[in-house]
């Protein structure tokens, strides 16, 4: 029976598989890793940063406790460390890349736990690369065999997904054979975790964290020859069954590996605004409304946003009290949008909302229609927003977004992607100017140990 | 609604009782320690533990990196690698306490964390005490709330209520206040995991220290203000729910609390033997018909060993290859009891095992009975186990055991659980001899720092 479980075949395929055959990847690793290093570099000024160093006992000025990087930060920390808090600063502001196939975000996760371990490995460009490909693939695999009902139950799947993806990809970059694979999908498995109810807290990116260092901390235990079950995902009580509940479709872990893979097809997300992707169809709605024609915030008699039924479920928060809760609103999300032209940084900062956008905000209800069809290209599939704005002379203006900006479907340009990261490295030192023009050559480097530039 | 919450109930019970009011919490937590420190130290020389250590970056030799203990080596590390390595040390021989409201073990995961805590801290003896008899009356509550359906879907009780209580002990141990308690418990939930599937494997003692080092790290994020949702154990997708399912009772949480206090009433199980606890019933019934009448392993036919439905769910080993595995396997259990009268380290060494014990294992079988009532005394409730052994002579010899040596209903004397100290010890220099004094002091130390001896 092992010989043909369902662990060994992730396991197998984890271990042998040539990603960087297809140059799909290797381009989408690039735009991954300069998406990544942006998001957490727009968060370090960010409060719970602060307290999550000092949990751990880690200075920001001086003090390293190791070799691996703290982005943002000038202290270097140990790998695990490294991972926990890059984890958690790249993806507090909602801002870094999403996976349909996820319902959520894989390079918080698997960025975090490879460059930390990368760095103090000094693994090379490529070696990242490869790791960075089968622990994508591992995450949307694993979510496409759980399926929907594991969301929806609670899970947070960036993190439980996300503890398998890291393990993955960590034990490809330390170039484990299938036994030991196994053993570190096994550690991963029994540490995945992270409940949805943080949502709209700093515990919801913290959660990206832990699931980085776990995964990192699975595949070094693994390295060792520390063992658990044979078959650890396999079986009544084994991590699918158990965290997939009724629904779950196991076998679909193997199913198309890397045909096409992944994050090629259909593809990595970036994101346009520092929100909750769920909440990108209303901001680009918003945006359209706003654009097309001029009226004053005060014009705004009601809005109304329109989803398909659970399409808003990431979206817990009604009336934010911060811009950071406001992240999770598409109450607030529509109310900056319609008010203010545009969703920024500051838009989500930690500060109480602005008086003239709560009253605004107020003025927009939520509605589920499980009439309309969604559009073939709709991302994720499946959903859609219709945005209905009445004014006060008794126009009613409605734009419909099946297939938000930075989607896999209407993506990015690479002057987009380009300044998301200089505006969130404006702040860094000249060498970080640099580091696109390095990203681009990811795949040449032979040893990372110095990739990431002092502060 | 907060201020009902079920979350801010338990904090406030966490951070306002007064444990130590009643005079058999502390005897209980004496004998906690004790029994704790002697299933680590049992330990030391386990395979496992190296490889964590090596996993971890610590050596075993001259390397401090912390000021905390490992239990059995000459190395301090910080506390939450402590609380990570002396979990599964005191886990490892399955050796260490149980608690029939937990499904599992108390001590591992609780006083792994408090202890590297309370060292790092200088916390007094009375603080110690304190925090441990709300964390084990936190995982009893939560394992009573969450009900039966929580283990048997998989979930190790150890590690998943672990970590919630190891949480409450370190906040405690820490004086937060009911807010930064609540956070602590949130942070804590949302960590929670840990699969049966590993059961058999070294896994399953990593599940105590990897749920001591969280619950430890919870707390001290929660101290400096890290904050998550305000009511993570409540709600549709909160803690509660989504860890018990169907036939959870999450009113149950705050039921009754420290009336009587859990550790007193059911009270500890110290176990007698270093196996699972679930085949404790049928060592005691073979080591009795093995003493009542002389017999040669050769001359038994055939043995059957007989449970309530489920009753034997934690021993999922049929066909051991290491003593080690037997740990969870009836059938070895009962061979090993039978053909050599006694139960000890030895037998459950990670050799493989014995020929003569492999074929009389091959004899014994399982039954499960549904009509045999157990008895009022069971422990746990509603367990039992008959060991029947036919001779080749023709005879049938019969024990039932409903209430196993160690447990609440037939306690180890104090003379039996100083002599497994001892035993334990008996390697270690002379200053650990003089540890069970300073244990029944413990009330009356004020800074734990030099508790435990250098080796």
């Amino acid at each position: 029976m092992s010989a043909g479980s369902l662990t060994r075949g992730l396991a197998e395929r984890i271990v042998r598989s040539e990603p960087l055959k297809d140059a799909g990847v290797a381009e989408a690793v690039r735009a991954a890793v300069l998406d990544w290093i942006a998001s957490a570099l727009a968060a370090a000024s960010d409060t719970g940063a602060g307290m999550l160093l000092r949990a751990l006992g880690i200075g920001s000025e001086g003090r390293n406790t190791g070799v691996s990087s703290v982005l943002g930060f000038r202290c270097r920390a140990s790998a695990p460390d490294a991972a926990l808090i890059n984890g958690y600063l790249s993806h507090a502001l909602d801002y870094d890349d999403v996976h349909e196939s996820i319902r959520g975000h894989p390079s918080a996760v698997l960025m975090s736990a490879l460059l930390a371990e990368a760095e103090e490995r000094g693994s090379s460009g490529a070696e990242l690369m490869a790791a960075y490909a089968v622990g994508a693939e591992t995450m949307c695999r694993v979510g496409l065999a759980l399926g929907n009902r594991h969301y929806e139950a609670g899970w947070h799947s960036t993190a439980t997904l996300g503890t398998l993806g890291a393990a993955a990809a960590c034990a490809r970059l330390a170039n484990l054979d299938v036994d030991a694979t196994i053993r570190a999908l096994g550690l991963a498995g029994t540490q995945s975790g992270g409940l949805r109810v943080h949502f709209g807290s700093p515990v919801k990116p913290l959660h990206a964290g832990i699931a980085a260092r776990a995964g990192l901390f699975a595949a070094r235990l693994a390295a060792t020859g520390f063992s658990g079950a044979a078959e650890p995902l396999d079986g009544p009580i084994g991590f699918l069954s158990l965290f997939g509940g009724e629904g779950a479709r196991p076998e679909r872990i193997a199913e198309a590996w890397g045909q096409p893979w992944q994050i090629v097809e259909p593809g990595l997300w970036f994101k346009p605004y520092p929100c909750c992707s769920a909440a990108h169809h209303a901001a680009d709605a918003a945006l359209a409304i706003r654009s097309a024609r001029e009226f004053a915030a005060e014009d705004v008699v009601r809005a109304e946003v329109v989803y398909p039924p659970g399409g808003d479920a990431a979206l817990v928060v009604r009336e934010p009290k911060t811009g950071a809760e406001g992240r999770f609103s598409a109450e607030y999300v529509v109310a900056a949008a319609l008010s203010d032209g545009e969703l920024g940084i500051g838009t989500f900062s930690e500060r109480p909302i602005r008086a003239d956008l709560a009253a605004l905000a107020a003025k927009v209800s939520r509605r589920y229609d499980a009439d309309l069809a969604p559009a073939p290209n709709a991302m994720p599939k499946g959903r859609f927003t219709v945005l209905r704005v009445e004014l006060a002379d008794g126009t009613t203006l409605t734009e419909r977004v099946d297939c938000p900006r930075g989607s896999p479907g209407r993506p990015l340009s690479k002057e987009e992607r380009a300044a998301k990261f200089a505006d969130a490295a404006r702040r860094m030192p000249d060498a970080w100017r640099r580091l696109p023009d390095k990203i681009s050559r990811l795949e040449r480097i032979e040893n990372l140990s110095n990739f990431i530039p002092d502060i």
